[in-house]
């Protein structure tokens, strides 16, 4: 496969494409699934539904890898957080976690990553559906952004909550994280086992802890994760993606193959710190597909960096719901016609 | 003044603080006289109530410097675009600009500015009482950060809309942040006027350009601002914020004299980068004030940095409404008492 020959740094004869959130909103064969399924979270629980969106932007707009559709906030949901999706709010949590009693009262290691049924099966359906010179995608949260959101209760503009936790009783966020962390590791180990190609670890709110923080509460429970898969499965490739993290990239370390760069990063920064030790993901500015010739200005500025090697093309966060359908394929075609190697 | 001495980078007998946001809801104070005035925008058209609430700081919390009370907001709300502040989703134009038509009917440069003089009232009687010794800071939205609430309208997560006009129809967005910059430059001099001794300008949303177009959407804009400041009224410190930049502080320039440097940014990474250039100021994380321990620790790790030389105390962000009083004066007090020199 393309897409995993890239991960390991091989040459391959373009850079492979795919896109975060590539099953989404902007395509009208996801919203009529996603109608049929009823809510957002029936969807992640019916197999067949799930993988049938998966599968859409493959077919639709061209891109090298699958990646299962789920949600990141199915682990806490099965560790025994009940989860609902509340228009115009976004995931709600009716219990966050407040003290080492709700803590205890979680499902913990297998017994919450085998509930996760729903999700192996998308990806058995998936990879038996999926071409076999395209990759699927694994994924789960990382602790910190799993945690915050079982800490908060829902989504947070300040963090206030985790972070009042960080500082006055970091004992507690610690327990909270290697609870969830020896899950994670547990869920992406089923995740291969079903027929994942490669997987990647979201910290979405990697941007919320300071620096001087980040390793402590969160990228070392990454790295913990990243070393556990890659002992066992060293031939699926791991991506890493910390959004927000570019001011002190030099701190990243750890047993992975990818770091995927968000868009705030510039791509020579990450080369710089980061592109002898791991393939690059990404990292277009999502707003360019709003633009054609942005999106063509976006991907030169992006090759003249990488000179096509040790890269994967990708936007730098997730696809937005009102972007083009046809502006995402011309994104995808675009990246392989301007990489490939005659 | 301590304050202004240590902005242009004198020797102070101990290091200078304030904090973002100091005139706010973590004050009992503060939000009685809130509710006196009713609405948020009643209390910055009201010069007496805004006078009062800028003064509580420094009466309650003993900080250098007294910022006036207001809102960026009011500048775009001045040149005509009608402004409401709404209950549980912030500020939201009713009138959005979409194109050159609605950017034409807004008032410009004098006519606008002119406009804003509960401001200048509120800041005359501030400096009319305020101790000699102790600064008052003038500020504005960088035009860019203005200009986003204008074209979205409201807050967004995505800055979707004014990215969408970035990059289809740059030609309208710098229409409109010339315009915005005219007016921002003359409201800047008309506070020097009425008597600040400081002003910040703060580009809330500078995170929400990619890297490569800062400097055309956001910075030169800035930068002219500055220019036409520092060149008038040289005995004016001017401190620029930014937010979310750090990934690319060595591409910072412009005749100001200190960079506000946001928790998210490592201070040894802004030191290095523009400590020659400018004095730092800044970045304790504001969540550390929920503890007195982490707001020992965050204050003892800046100090270590900084080594008590071109420096203004500064949390990295505003203070969070649910902050006790206690622990601001405690982070106030600490400040001082560790940098004072014998």
């Amino acid at each position: 496969m393309i897409f995993i020959d890239a991960c390991f740094g091989k040459k391959t004869p373009y850079t492979p494409v795919w896109i975060m959130r590539q099953a989404g909103r902007y395509l009208d064969e996801y919203k009529k699934v996603r109608e049929k399924a009823g809510d957002f979270l029936n969807l992640c629980h019916t197999p067949k539904l799930a993988a049938e969106v998966s599968l859409q932007p493959v077919d639709i707009i061209g891109v090298d890898a699958a990646i299962m559709f789920s949600d990141i906030l199915v682990i806490p949901n099965e560790m025994g957080m009940k989860l609902n999706f509340i228009k115009g709010k976004g995931p709600v949590f009716e219990k966050p976690i407040k003290n080492e009693e709700d803590l205890k009262n979680l499902k913990s290691n297998w017994e919450a990553a085998n509930k996760l049924t729903y999700v192996y099966e998308t990806i058995k359906i998936v990879r038996n559906k999926l071409d076999k010179d395209k990759a699927l995608i694994g994924f789960s949260g990382a602790p910190w952004t799993l945690a915050t959101y079982m800490i908060e209760g829902q989504g947070t503009k300040t963090y206030a909550i985790s972070k009042k936790m960080i500082y006055s009783n970091p004992k507690l966020v610690h327990k909270i994280l290697t609870k969830i962390t020896e899950v994670v590791k547990l869920y992406l180990e089923n995740q291969i086992k079903a027929g994942v190609n490669a997987i990647q670890i979201f910290d979405s709110w990697a941007n919320a802890i300071e620096p001087s923080k980040y390793n402590e509460f969160s990228w070392k429970y990454i790295a913990d994760i990243a070393s556990y898969i890659k002992k066992k499965y060293p031939h699926i490739p791991i991506i890493i993606f910390p959004k927000g993290i570019n001011g002190f990239l030099d701190k990243v370390y750890g047993d992975f193959d990818v770091f995927g760069v968000d868009w705030g990063t510039p791509m020579e920064t990450a080369k710089e710190k980061l592109g002898d030790k791991y393939v690059l993901q990404g990292n277009m500015e999502p707003c360019r597909l709003y633009s054609k010739k942005a999106t063509e200005e976006g991907i030169k500025s992006i090759i003249k960096v990488m000179k096509n090697e040790r890269h994967i093309f990708n936007l730098g966060h997730g696809i937005l719901p009102d972007v083009p359908v046809e502006n995402a394929k011309y994104f995808v075609s675009l990246c392989k016609k301007l990489t490939r190697k005659n």
